[in-house]
């Protein structure tokens, strides 16, 4: 294998392109991977870009290819991930690489996937020069965190979300709660359910606040990719409940069973638990977070609900205690990120 | 009145030096006002620092004369407030560096006090040069923000501090809490007290935590200097509490009436509460919190002592939103600082 460490500028930017492509689709790939791909004639322009179309769909690389059309002979193809070499619902994209004269390939991450794999050895039989590792660190822990997540431990990554007052309440004891967060946290907020395969509440925020759930920009139209929405809990829903309308599917299961959320979403690489308390707290109980997303409002409100309910704790180690990955100032609140410590 | 827009590099640092050096007697000056003050000779070296002592001793620019010596002759004066104009404890500053054959004064901030001000024009009438405003903001929001508030509002700036989980927790059910917040986080929190006036609990922490209160460094010992202690409620405490050690005075208040912590500290500048959440959410619904410092722990507990206790709130307009003017990275937790928007 070559590695990457002294790629051209241009294949770096085109990298940078890839990336980006492929996060346009997160969310929409699921089985599938959601990568990115260019295709970079000898001057360095990119002539094709392209990401993994739905389940059935093209390929990342065999998109960025089309739209190349002729450009592609003699270019070189950068993309996200070591290109497949099965014949699954598509062809392999090895060879169409190689079919469409493109002499050298960048790719970011090695396919780890028992069936996909071997796609860099097929390119090097074509006489095709590959090139692995390129941004490969941005790619894992980025686009393709929650897909590589699935492979590895058979669930989706799970992410906890929070939008609490920097005293931890979610609500107001009349269950006020709009708005704890600004605009520029709850645009965010939006954007990241946007990315996702899926978002679940406990009946107890349905029967509260009724929520659309939908991922909408700021102006109140829904952004193209709606993911699933799941409802945790016993209690029966109003017909009329946002939650149910036509905008995107909604899964209902029954019971306090937070495995058998992950289990109705076979399929899924990233989710997203929106609350209340009640919900987090059994994910958080469970095992069952990969990330917090707490969004923090400069305010205090010295009463309500807090936004973690875990009544199995009683001592300060049976918390859980993770390390800081991010800090984001959304206006006048912020965005922190806490991961595991595994 | 002459600007300083176009103070020479060495003055303005010399500034600096006299900020740094007033901040090292924050919290020991009350009831006057913690000032910087440096003597800077015609080539621009700093001859001579000082700042004000305890009551009853030398204001900062008679220390500052002290250290110069014969250097002070046709040297500049650099001080943070304007030299003061009356013979309280100690002679009139204004007429001091005038003897000292000072040519010229920069100060930072214009003297609102009645009883002191006029110091520019009696330099002015000596025969010195006077120049106002010299990083006046920085000064004003910084070493003396807490002798301004005094003065402008009768009353010491309250700030209320607390060391929470995400979930703005800051003890789990069984009372324990130490510790949620890490090393970096401690050490700045003991730094901050060392700068105040006095630090106030209820007795519900001291009766569950013990704490001493004392402001240490990392390793334990105690810094120079130590604020007085409050504590605010009915409970009788056992005569071994720590808080009742000789390392600091402490004052008891009975009672439940969160102004009466303040009168007890008549010359107060700075006041910090530290808690529990009752006597935070007491501060605050008498609206006697002019700053929060929040610090935030990478954790979840989901049970326990929620931050801030107000039961009055019912709704979130009920609660205090305020500004964010501070976001801090320690280590693995962040301090915020909030603000009220007034
Ligand atoms: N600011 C925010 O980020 C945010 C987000 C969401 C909610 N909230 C606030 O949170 C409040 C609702 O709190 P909540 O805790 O009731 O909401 P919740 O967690 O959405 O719902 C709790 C309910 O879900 C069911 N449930 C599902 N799994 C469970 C389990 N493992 N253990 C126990 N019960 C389980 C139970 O209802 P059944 O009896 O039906 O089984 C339970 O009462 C609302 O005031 C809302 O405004 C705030
Ligand atoms: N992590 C942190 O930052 C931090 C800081 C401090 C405390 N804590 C935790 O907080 C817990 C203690 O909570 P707490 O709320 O009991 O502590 P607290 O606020 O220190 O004490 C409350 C007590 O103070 C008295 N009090 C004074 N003013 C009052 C008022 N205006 N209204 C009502 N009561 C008033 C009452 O006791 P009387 O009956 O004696 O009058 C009341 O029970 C402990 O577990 C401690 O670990 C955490």
């Amino acid at each position: 294998m070559t590695g990457a460490g002294a790629a051209p500028p241009a294949i770096v930017s085109a990298m940078r392109a890839a990336i980006a492509e492929s996060r346009t689709v997160l969310g929409t790939t699921a089985p599938n991977p959601p990568v990115g791909a260019a295709i970079v004639d000898p001057d360095g322009r990119i002539v094709g870009l392209g990401a993994t179309r739905p389940p059935g769909g093209a390929h990342a690389e065999v998109m960025a290819l089309a739209a190349a059309g002729e450009r592609a002979r003699g270019a070189t193809a950068v993309v996200t991930l070591e290109p497949c070499d099965h014949i699954g619902r598509t062809g392999p994209c090895s060879r169409a690489l190689i079919a469409a004269g493109v002499t050298t390939v960048y790719y970011a991450v090695a396919d780890p996937s028992p069936q996909a794999a071997g796609g860099a050895d097929t390119l090097r039989a074509g006489g095709v020069r590959a090139h692995a590792g390129l941004l490969a660190d941005e790619v894992r822990a980025g686009p393709l965190a929650g897909w590589l997540f699935r492979l590895r431990h058979d669930r989706p990554r799970v992410t906890a979300k929070i939008a609490a007052t920097v005293d931890g309440r979610v609500a107001a004891p009349d269950g006020s709660s709009r708005w704890i967060t600004g605009p520029a946290a709850r645009e965010h907020a939006h954007r990241i359910r946007a990315e996702l395969d899926a978002i679940v509440v406990g009946t107890g925020t349905v029967l509260r606040d009724d929520p659309a759930l939908t991922a909408r920009s700021a102006d109140g139209t829904l952004l193209p990719h709606q993911p699933t929405r799941v409802v945790l809990g016993d209690r029966h829903l109003p017909p009329d409940a946002r939650i149910l309308g036509p905008e995107a599917r909604t899964v209902l299961v029954s019971g306090h069973d937070v495995t058998a959320v992950l289990d109705a979403l076979p399929d899924a690489a990233d989710v997203l638990i929106e609350g209340g308390p009640t919900v987090v707290g059994a994910f958080l109980t469970a095992g069952l977070v990969d990330r917090v997303h707490a969004y923090l409002a400069p305010m205090t409100l010295g009463s309500g609900f807090a936004a973690v309910s875990a009544p199995a704790v009683t001592t300060l180690t049976d918390g859980w205690r993770m390390r800081r990955t991010g800090l984001l100032e959304l206006d006048e609140d912020i965005l922190l990120t806490l991961e595991p410590t595994r």
